[in-house]
């Protein structure tokens, strides 16, 4: 059934080789479309050998999103140093990074549906949220938020995530820009937020006053400062 | 089974009377914790009965989803009358009072998972957004969407179901905050993408202009030039 050299893989690394291959598969196509065939001919395995380490395609389909999910949650860590703007737009250029390479897998899974909506994905796909929003929260330096900036913080994952679906989808506005635009979203939404609440608004003043000028939320003050006519 | 006056509904009428029915119950709980034989005694009639309308408890739940869907998106029109601001607070009122009547349900087929995640609930849950969508362009009077346009309704239109999903869970900021919030949040998503777009700049002029200073865009403006330290 295998070779003497495929024999020799550890039952470990095997598992991962799998759950590798699974990935790249899963991550092109909707995981309705790919069968455990399919997995096992691009892992130069029997299907029988596959169930060996897998009981079905839903156990390898969570194995490989748990691998994908740790990624991802990974790309949201950065250095807390320097400005919060460069910051967020480093992280967003990693998140789309991830988006890019498993686009088709990445939208079947955030629109649900029969074959990705267990709750052992919406799990995973809440740690990684999670995960998401206690980064930001710690660049804010923030260890217990308020319910403003619980909210805040964690619609804005909720956007970006909207946002990088809605790019997928045609790809019509090029990333860079809103990898751009969703590190002023950041700002806007957190703006909205102070604008009626004080200590929302000690939290931003304590951002801005370390955004150099050509940051991304100096720049966006700037414009805005020229597009939207003073009330006053 | 039933007794003489239940015999006197026709069928549509039976029909009807078990989708509202279902749609309590489904509104109140989680989908799973429902029963068929719960929706028998809360409709008086018997479990043969409800099978005899619905194969089973999934179309039944689809039934009772799409009136909810139907009733939910009908609450997106709003007179094309008056300031922009006015009327996308009164749409919010109306979509928090759906999400206050149909809480626990609302999150239970937002956040998926097997019970509702099924193809047709996501594609009831994509004719709301659409119908949002396309009412907020028409309030815009905009037909032909640019990509950025598009980008900023639907991202929008998904941030005030993320937010309606997070005040579900524990409700700590009061409603009308967040309904006010919305709003000035369409505005804030509407300026980060008018400061890089002329064409988005056009249209941030256009609403502004018949904006009162009292009206939510108008406050809010003149509280972030309060907040916000210009740069010149």
């Amino acid at each position: 059934m295998t070779t003497g050299v495929r024999r020799r893989m550890g039952v470990e690394e095997r598992r991962q080789q799998l759950i590798a291959v699974a990935l790249e598969l899963f991550s092109h196509r909707s995981p309705d479309e790919v069968s455990i065939d399919e997995i096992a001919t691009a892992a130069g395995i029997s299907r029988p050998l596959v169930y060996h380490y897998f009981p079905g395609k839903l156990s390898l389909y969570e194995a490989a999103l748990r691998k994908a999910a740790e990624d991802l949650a990974e790309r949201f860590r950065e250095p807390r140093e320097g400005p919060l703007g460069a910051r967020l737009l480093r992280v967003m250029g990693r998140f789309f990074d991830f988006v890019d390479e498993h686009g088709p897998g990445f939208s079947a899974l955030m629109r649900g549906g029969p074959a990705v909506g267990s709750s052992a994905t919406n799990a995973l796909i809440d740690s990684v949220r999670q995960a998401a929003y206690e980064q930001i929260l710690a660049h804010l330096d923030i260890r217990v938020p308020s319910a403003r900036l619980e909210l805040v913080v964690r619609s804005w994952v909720s956007l970006a995530e909207s946002t990088a679906l809605l790019w997928l989808d045609g790809r019509q506005v090029p990333r860079a820009e809103l990898e751009l635009q969703l590190v002023h979203d950041f700002g806007a939404l957190t703006a909205v937020s102070a604008a009626y609440d004080d200590e929302m608004a000690a939290i931003l003043r304590r951002v801005l006053a370390t955004e150099p000028p050509e940051g991304p939320f100096g720049d966006l003050v700037e414009r805005l400062v020229t597009l939207v006519p003073s009330p006053r």
